[in-house]
C-alpha cells in the first residue's frame, strides 16, 4: 500500500487564469494545472472551470486531502466562503463559492481574499514563518497586502483589511484608479510606474533603457528597468530608488499605525532586489517613530513560482494547523 | 450597613498633573482629586504622588474596589505594567509601575498607554459602546489614537499601535516633531495649527480672529477659531474645513488599511464640532475604497470631563468584564 502524504489543494482564482495545485504540508507543489478563467462568460462558467481544475488535479493521485483553499479577488466572507464583487468578473455579485465547492467535493473549503492568502502563504510556508507579526506587500499591477498579527490574519470588519496600495503618501498627488489621490499604488503600481518612466525618458536620452526597449515604449517593463540598473544606468537606478522612497514613506505610516515593523515584499517590482529593499529600509527607518527605528525589517517574499497556489493551500494549514 | 457599589480607580498620569478618581461600573465619577506630577523630580517622586493620590481618594469611602487602572504616556508592557520612556518624564526609563502600585494597595492593577486607555474608555463608557470596531482619535497638542477591533484593543507588537498622528498625508510636507515629514500631527496638532494660522492671519486683516485675540497671538487657540467661525468668519471656517480635509485624508488611509470605518474623535480641536466632522466624513468618504464609501462614520467622543480618569478606570472593567 502506498504511503499517502497529507496534502491540500490550492486554487488561485485570477481574472485570466485559474491555477490549481496540490501542495504538501511542507509547502511543496506536488502537481499543478492551469485553466482559462473565462470570467466574461459569467460566474457559473467560472465555477465550472474551478471544479474542472480540481477534478483534473485529483485524478490518479493517492493523497490524504486535508482540504481545499481558494484565494479569490474581491471581498470574502469567511463563514460561507462568499466572494463579493471580484474586480473584472462580470455578473459576479455575491457567490457562496466555498459552499458550492464543498458540496461538490465534500472536503473542507477555505476561501480568502487573494492578498490575504498571499500573506498566509508567507506565514505558513515562506519568509513569515520566523515572525509573529508582519505586513505582506505585493507589488504588481496593483499594490496589495495583508496584515499578520500574532500569527493571525488581521481581516478588519469585512475581511478587506490590508489595502496597503491605498495608503496616501501625498493627498494632492496623482489620481489613483480607486478614485483617490496620491495612493502609493498611483506611484509604484506597474502601469503607473511604466507611464511615469515614459514621461521622463525623453529627458534621459542617454539612458540604457532607450536601447533596451529598442525605442518602443511597448517593451517597457519593470524587468527592463532592473536590467538597465544592473548595468549601472543612472536613471534606472534613480527610478528604483524613488520606488523605494515612495514605498518606504507608505510603510512608515503603516508601522506607526500598527506597531508592526517587519515587511515581506513580493510581486514583480520586488525583483528590483537589494537596491529597492535598501532604500525602503532607509526611508521607512528615517520616518517611523523613535521606538520603531531600529526594528524596521524588509524581506523578500519566499514564495515565488506558484505563490498563488501555495498561498491558497496555506489557508487549509492555517485553519487546521 | 451601607450598600457598597462596585468601583474602579482610574489614574490619569500626565506630564503636569496626576488625576485620580473613583469611577462606578456605569462610568460615573464618584470622587476625584488632582496632584502635581512633579515629573522633574524623577520617577520615585512621581510614584509617591500616584500613591498619595490613591490613598487620598480611598480614604473615607465604602466601596467595593475591583481594581486600579492607570493611563500613562509612553510604551506600556501589559504583563508587568511597565512604563517605558514616557516623554517629558526625566530619568524615567523603564518602571514596573503596575507591580509597584499593586504591591502597595493589593488590588489588581492594569496599566495601559494613555491613548489606548482613551479608546478603551470610549469602548466601555462612551460613544464606542455601540460598535464592535472603531478607531479613536484624540486631537490635542499631539494627535493620538487607539484601534479597537472586535471590542478588543489592537496593540501591535509592543503596545504602541494606534499612532494616527504619524500617518503621513504628504511625504514632502512640513517637518513633524517626530522627525518625519507631513504627518497629520504636523498639520493639525494644536501648536502646528496655531502657528500656521499666525502665518496666514496677516493676509486676512478683516478676519474676526484678529479682534478676538486682541491682536495678540498669545491669545490664539482653537477655541478662538471656533468662536470666530460660529460668528461666520470666512477665514476661520476655512481653517476648520482644512483641518477636516487633512484629517479626512489621513483617516482614509487608516480605513483602507484596517477595514475599520467608524472613527470617534475627541480632544480640544474636536470642539470645532459639526463643521469639522462634516468635512472629515466628506473627505474620508471620497478617498476610501468603494466598499467602504458608505460606511464611514465620524462621531464625537462622549467622555469629555474626566476622560483620562474614566479611560484609566475603564481598563479595569475591560479586563475583568
Amino acid at each position: 500500500m502506498s504511503k499517502k502524504i497529507k496534502c491540500a489543494i490550492g486554487v488561485d482564482l485570477g481574472g485570466t487564469n485559474i491555477k490549481v495545485g496540490i501542495v504538501s504540508s511542507e509547502g511543496k507543489t506536488i502537481k499543478k494545472t492551469s485553466l482559462i478563467t473565462e470570467a466574461e462568460k459569467g460566474p457559473d462558467n467560472v465555477i465550472n472551470q474551478i471544479k474542472k481544475g480540481i477534478y483534473s488535479i485529483l485524478s490518479g493521485n493517492e493523497i490524504r486531502l486535508k482540504g481545499i483553499g481558494i484565494g479569490a479577488p474581491g471581498v470574502v466572507t469567511l463563514e460561507t466562503g462568499t466572494v463579493q464583487n471580484p474586480p473584472n468578473f462580470p455578473g459576479w455579485e455575491k457567490i457562496e463559492l466555498g459552499k458550492i465547492i464543498k458540496k461538490e467535493f465534500g472536503f473542507p473549503v477555505h476561501v480568502e481574499n487573494d492578498a490575504n492568502a498571499a500573506a498566509v502563504g508567507e506565514l505558513i510556508f515562506g519568509a513569515g514563518q520566523k515572525y509573529d507579526s508582519f505586513v505582506m506587500v505585493t507589488l504588481g499591477t496593483g499594490v496589495g497586502g495583508g496584515v499578520i498579527m500574532d500569527k493571525k490574519l488581521f481581516r478588519g470588519e469585512f475581511g478587506a483589511a490590508g489595502e496597503i496600495g491605498h495608503i496616501t503618501i501625498d493627498f494632492n498627488g496623482p489620481k489613483c484608479n480607486c478614485g483617490s489621490f496620491g495612493c502609493i499604488e498611483a506611484y509604484i503600481g506597474n502601469q503607473y510606474l511604466v507611464n511615469s518612466i515614459k514621461n521622463e525618458l525623453p529627458a534621459h536620452p542617454n539612458s540604457l533603457i532607450n536601447e533596451l526597449i529598442e525605442q518602443d515604449y511597448i517593451n517597457l517593463t519593470p524587468k527592463i528597468i532592473d536590467m538597465a540598473a544592473q548595468r549601472g544606468d543612472e536613471y534606472a537606478v534613480s527610478v528604483i530608488k524613488n520606488v523605494g522612497r515612495y514605498l518606504g514613506a507608505a510603510l512608515a505610516s503603516v508601522s506607526n499605525l500598527l506597531d508592526i515593523s517587519t515587511f515581506i515584499i513580493g510581486g514583480g517590482v520586488a525583483g528590483f532586489g537589494k537596491p529597492l529593499f535598501d532604500e525602503v529600509v532607509k526611508t521607512a527607518s528615517s520616518r517611523v517613530l523613535k521606538p520603531l527605528q531600529n526594528r524596521v525589517k524588509v524581506l523578500p517574499a519566499r514564495l515565488k513560482n506558484d505563490a498563488g497556489i501555495k498561498g491558497a493551500s496555506a489557508l487549509v494549514y492555517y485553519i487546521t494547523g
